[in-house]
């Protein structure tokens, strides 16, 4: 239902990121090639993290990316490390900044390709099992953001791919008892700040695309008049919704039910499974 | 926090309510009299009953109504004979459509001033008591809103002044779990497009002003120039957070702890008090 | 670059216009078959007439009409014998209210889909042409709002066919004196909510697509568990970008280089030319 | 009619100059002390100059300054050594981002408090009188963007005061042939990111407040409790539209008639007096 980019090396101006690639993401807002939707207009994020602050910047707007003066000139002159930045194409939700992803708790942030399907049947179920603490923090209506709270409440900030295999087995041990099927669709990207990891993953094994960039060597050659990215250090990584450009062979896509890890210019991809987890 | 305005009467148009009076609504949305703030610049809405529809009409927008070109348009081509509107100072939480009053749940409509002090301090109690068949259709993160659910749940349909009521009730001893003094601060306009309920109340018994207006003979003498005023049949009625002009012998206060009810340009104000109740 | 539609006939509700049929003017805003670009997301605009002022009513906003709760409402509420509604695909200019069509001056509406060729390069000489008591009205950046004020300055409100052609040729001779080939591609469509007019055409004799609907009966057809439209007196009559469904034999094309002319449910089309005029 | 702040110095976090104070041009927004408005709710912009451009970044909403959530974000992240900042209460143009300030042509910005009185008197005028090249870059409806594009036309690139003198003369002129009598209220700044020029003027001889801080000393006194503004070289200047804290003795009041001149930490005030230009 949505596209989005993570990116993590040596700092770059965001604007090379996201309107410099020939399909970059905010042409994909327009006509994405591989998406569920090909318009991806209800609101956009860009998370960047810098040196002023471990907490990240986050910039949100319900406009289209396509339209937004703003961004552009944001993207202009923020120079950052990492960057998540996404496009939304709701599928129902209200159009707001709250919706907006990414969704951000300390210096970690989230957002989410996908759907929790017939959200509202156990979405009650789902927001008991946050932690109360974390409760009144949420605030938009979305699946993703409850799903970036259950994360946080199985322990995000300890040990991201085990919290989010329990928050997995959860939505769908909820969603079972509701006799929902296939309930989680789902690419999830987080970070804080230092290291990434973006999961892809669908109940019924049929996911959204996802892709990750290997070799700088190989980037700089997809961007040969981008002399930014020609200055990049080895360690430059991007994991994306769909290829930047149309050399196909520049990007590995990311096998199903798999996390991707990456901490300091090394990938490392293991198997994704839920976890059973009845209760919080 | 906030100022509100309701009509019921013969049809009038909707800018005959907000614009034409010397101390309007819209006025009040940079310059209010009597307003906790001066300033009510954080979104505002408008709902309005006419022949179309027993579902009413309802226009949110998080500008300032003052700048709000649509609203003028509107205003000036709606015509009603139920005429809720609302205009916003937030007390934190997100300036967006789906916290701007009226809320809506069928043909019922839900307008708040005031607060719930310390909100998050027992905002999940709150929000478990609402009837899960409700639960999925909170839209927004305001207090206001979760009050409209929770009188919902307690009956709201059935017999309005017996659900707030409980309602309230309810919100004390939730807050008083949490030690949290004084909690409510409202005064809430309520109706299904044939009935309308004003309350005001405030646990520590100081509650935002409210008045009636009860002899549309005084109210034609309020406007000398506006002649759809002058058309109007007895029956009209207004109800509104500080009078609409200078003329004070106008308007009558509603006194504390005091629930208003107009039916066919009748009303009838009975004392008001909460109705302990620990759970829903 | 836009989608547009106009009506006129016995009362009717606007969302049976925007909303209801198979390919509505809402759901083009998201997917356009025949438009020069398939998403029309830059902003839209509703002008309606009622009985309650000869002064349209006038709803335009920045945001996609697909997400637009305001003009869902409205459109449930608004009741009128002519309207005009258009999406917006920006080509350049700024997304903006004042950007938006319908364009409006006394009872005159006007929108526009197609553009003036490199109009920068000759923009200053239509302003000045503008009537200066008509030039300070101009409140947008638009070639289309231009286009409106020259059409007034040469007599649109006395004669629009006239005006129209006098000021389609005041831009070619302005445009090939700097050069500029084919500078006029336009639909238009303007009203003084009793009669309407409709024009194709464009410099190059290639014009963007418009049709029109002859006849109730077949329209009937086309909306068959439509009952508003089912009890449309038979004056009822819709000219549009691109048809509203599927049945392409419910509506005729208009041919290039013509003025469609209605008034009480009775069409003309006629032959459409620009009048050279060097100046106003 | 608006208030700005202009800084120039050694790099600041943008938050430290539009949050942190006392009176922040962000508390100013909902509650000016010295405004001719209490409230400048209808829009803002902030232009910044960083390393990464001789172009500055700018930000323009038509949100109230004390709503905005990217205002903040951006804030906390944006590092610069030259920031103008405006609130806007309009006096009449449409509320939306082109009408915002600051301006900026390539890497010049300008920022306008005040009004050009019965600008719609002689706003053809001045319009032609701006250099035809220039004339498209247009893009807003307000009195101070024409203004600027006026200077530009008089040379405000090679020579600012000269420029402003003969631009401020010109509509004097202008105005004064459709018998405007004071049609210029204005305090105006606009630099090219190495020297900033202030100018306090009214055809009257009663200008809006303005005041510039003279020492870093009783800068960093004003501010005690910020880090920041203790690290900064002696070079920082500030000009504002009132004093962002109650240390009134901090703030030096720029006289009637007077241009201010910063470049590297140097200020320079001169007399100030439009020059007559009947034409460009």
């Amino acid at each position: 239902m949505c596209r989005w980019l993570a990116y993590t090396g040596s700092p770059v101006l965001v604007e090379d990121l996201l309107y410099k690639p020939a399909n970059s993401l905010v042409m994909q807002s327009l006509h994405s090639h591989l998406g569920a939707e090909p318009t991806n207009g209800d609101g956009f994020g860009v998370g960047w993290y810098d040196d002023h602050s471990p907490v990240p910047g986050l910039f949100r707007s319900t406009e289209p990316a396509w339209n937004d003066q703003n961004l552009r000139e944001l993207s202009a002159h923020a120079r950052a490390r990492v960057v998540l930045a996404h496009i939304r194409a709701s599928s129902g939700s209200a159009v707001q900044q709250t919706n907006c992803h990414p969704f951000r708790h300390g210096p970690w942030l989230w957002m989410h390709n996908g759907v929790l399907s017939d959200f509202h049947a156990y979405k009650r179920d789902l927001v008991l099992a946050v932690d109360p603490e974390l409760f009144p923090l949420i605030a938009g209506s979305t699946d993703s953001e409850v799903l970036f709270y259950l994360a946080l409440t199985f322990g995000l900030e300890q040990d991201p791919p085990a919290a989010v295999a329990r928050a997995v087995g959860f939505v769908e041990a909820a969603a079972a008892r509701k006799h929902v099927p296939f309930p989680v669709q789902m690419t999830v990207c987080t970070t804080d700040g230092q290291r990434l990891w973006a999961f892809r993953y669908s109940s019924e094994g049929r996911s959204r695309s996802l892709f990750h960039s290997t070799d700088v060597a190989v980037l700089r050659e997809q961007y040969p008049d981008n002399p930014t990215l020609h200055e990049l250090s080895d360690s430059a990584r991007l994991v994306v919704s769909e290829p930047l450009g149309d050399l196909r062979g520049a990007w590995r896509e990311v096998p199903e039910s798999t996390c991707v890890r990456i901490e300091q210019g090394r990938e490392e991809l293991t198997p994704f499974a839920p976890v059973a987890a009845a209760t919080a």
